[in-house]
């Protein structure tokens, strides 16, 4: 058995080609939803659906997100009715005092859909729609996420880290912006002051979540602050994962970063933008798989490969690598 | 001045033709909002939408809901969905305890969105999703039908008749089913009790239909009983429809009615179904426009003509025939 923590892309694409040394019958994956939103009343969770797609063989494998061939419909007529009534187009994040009215699990995440400020493709809605009712039916995200890994076919088991909201909150020197909004909207634009898991202290990890973590586990290339980050700061976490052995890839190359937003959110939180800062991000993690070409001397074992992934071989490549990284820890 | 009583078929026919004798700018509508639904997390006006898409040259002339050539990517995912996750298709109204969670306006009309008993399109699906988030937004309802109004260009003003939840519930002989429950997915099989209206005592009329009221009224050739009583449930709007010429038309030829289930209810309520029911249900109504081949004898002035609306040309004629009965009693 193994357990793969996994944020919004860089995991996904390890989980791409680590059927070949990890059996998938045997695999959990579990994904941060601490970027979820609540867009237009429905419960969006990127990182898990990024899974759900990958694993029904349905996802966009340019944009690593949303559905291929997905149509736009709904989208679109939101940003036409929008103009057509003079609306702005957002993002429209809904008043305090209304972060905590309706669904719990919408706290300090909940956007108005007028205009729809992130693409919602026609049948990935239907997905956040369904999720969204069996919620309001009573089930937790748990329960829903396992229905839903059961719709599209996933060989592995997929758990959301909690079934508590947690919302990750960028303060930049521009006030503060939900995750989704610093990202999608602005692009991660503005100067980054810190980030902020509201909601973690009050947050458990499910116990699904807890026996996953007992055991080894491989911390995918994701960003250490925004998709490893809320998982981190849920309560017993960090103690879960220093009581087994696991393996941690980094997303940098040095202090290169394949893509998206981790060195700005590192250097925001006051960590070295590197793998180095990543180690020390990661105290609980017992090797590394590093670039061929990142000379990063560290304190716990190393595995090197080229980690560049761009495909099921570049995945089975990086995987094998932490098989090896995890076998000499003793996982 | 003229306000319009509107439910969701037969007064929108009505209202294809009525430009032609009462002007646009100086015509109201106020909608029934009885047979609302929340719907996998978004409010649904079924009859204020029917005025929207009429009024904004986009209904669909073949049904007279929904948009013309609409796609169903969203809905038929959601059928899919259900289908792969084994998840019954419904109508899955929530339970007792989670009709009174979530947004007020929701009130005992909350059915979860799984496998979406009722079709909605995407662009349709659009109106509903900005419709919600302005609602959760801070919005009264009015106030949201008057942004869509602007989005779709309508030329008359366009009122729901209360910015509060009422809920029709037909009570069968199978138990109590929402209005919706009952038409779209049971075809309005299932025997009528009675029809109760839950939460129109504590509803009110807004006061832009109170205002409007104090104009001549139309009531349209709508279902009496689920169309129209939803509005007469309400505290005040019997009052002020005796304070002010109104005419009806009659949605039947003496016992025999046009399309819809109006002769179901009206019998389920223990009125007979007929022009003579009608009449005694509108006892506010100073006059009546009645089909030509209708032999009805009532007590108050009535015009006839052929009330069949089959088109705009139609519909003018059956308008000039309620602005003649208007104009007999003083409107």
């Amino acid at each position: 058995m193994v357990t793969f923590l996994a944020g919004g892309t860089g995991t996904p694409k390890l989980l791409d080609g680590a059927g070949e040394v990890f059996p998938p019958d045997e695999t959990t994956v579990v994904g941060n939803t601490g970027d979820d939103v609540e867009l237009g009343g429905h419960l969006v969770c990127p990182d898990l659906d990024t899974v759900l797609f990958h694993g029904g063989g349905v996802i966009d494998r340019e944009r690593w997100w949303g559905i291929a061939g997905d149509t736009t419909e709904t989208h679109d007529e939101l940003r036409r009715l929008a103009d057509a009534a003079d609306l702005d187009s957002g993002p429209r994040y809904l008043p305090d005092e209304r972060q905590t009215a309706g669904r719990d699990i919408a706290r300090w995440r909940r956007f108005s859909g007028v205009a729809e400020f992130m693409e919602i493709g026609d049948r990935d809605r239907a997905v956040h729609l369904t999720r969204t009712s069996l919620l309001d039916e009573g089930h937790s995200l748990t329960e829903v996420t396992r229905r839903l890994a059961d719709a599209f076919g996933l060989d592995v088991a997929l758990l959301p880290m909690s079934d508590d909201p947690v919302a990750t909150i960028v303060h930049t020197a521009e006030g503060p912006l939900h995750f989704q909004a610093y990202w999608v909207a602005r692009r991660a634009d503005p100067p980054v002051e810190d980030v902020e898991f509201r909601g973690a202290d009050a947050a458990e990890p499910t116990d699904a979540v807890l026996d996953a973590l007992a055991d080894p586990v491989v911390v995918g290339p994701s960003n250490p602050v925004t998709s490893v980050g809320p998982m981190l700061a849920l309560p017993g976490v960090r103690e879960a994962l220093a009581s087994t052995p696991v393996v941690a890839v980094s997303p940098f190359v040095e202090d290169r970063v394949f893509s998206g937003p981790a060195a700005e959110l590192m250097r925001g939180v006051g960590r070295e933008a590197s793998t180095r800062g990543v180690a020390r991000a990661y105290p609980f993690a017992d090797a590394f798989v590093l670039d061929d070409a990142d000379g990063t001397d560290l304190d716990r074992p190393v595995v090197r490969t080229d980690t560049r992934i761009d495909g099921p071989a570049d995945a089975a490549r990086v995987a094998a690598a932490c098989e090896e990284a995890l076998a000499s820890v003793g996982g």
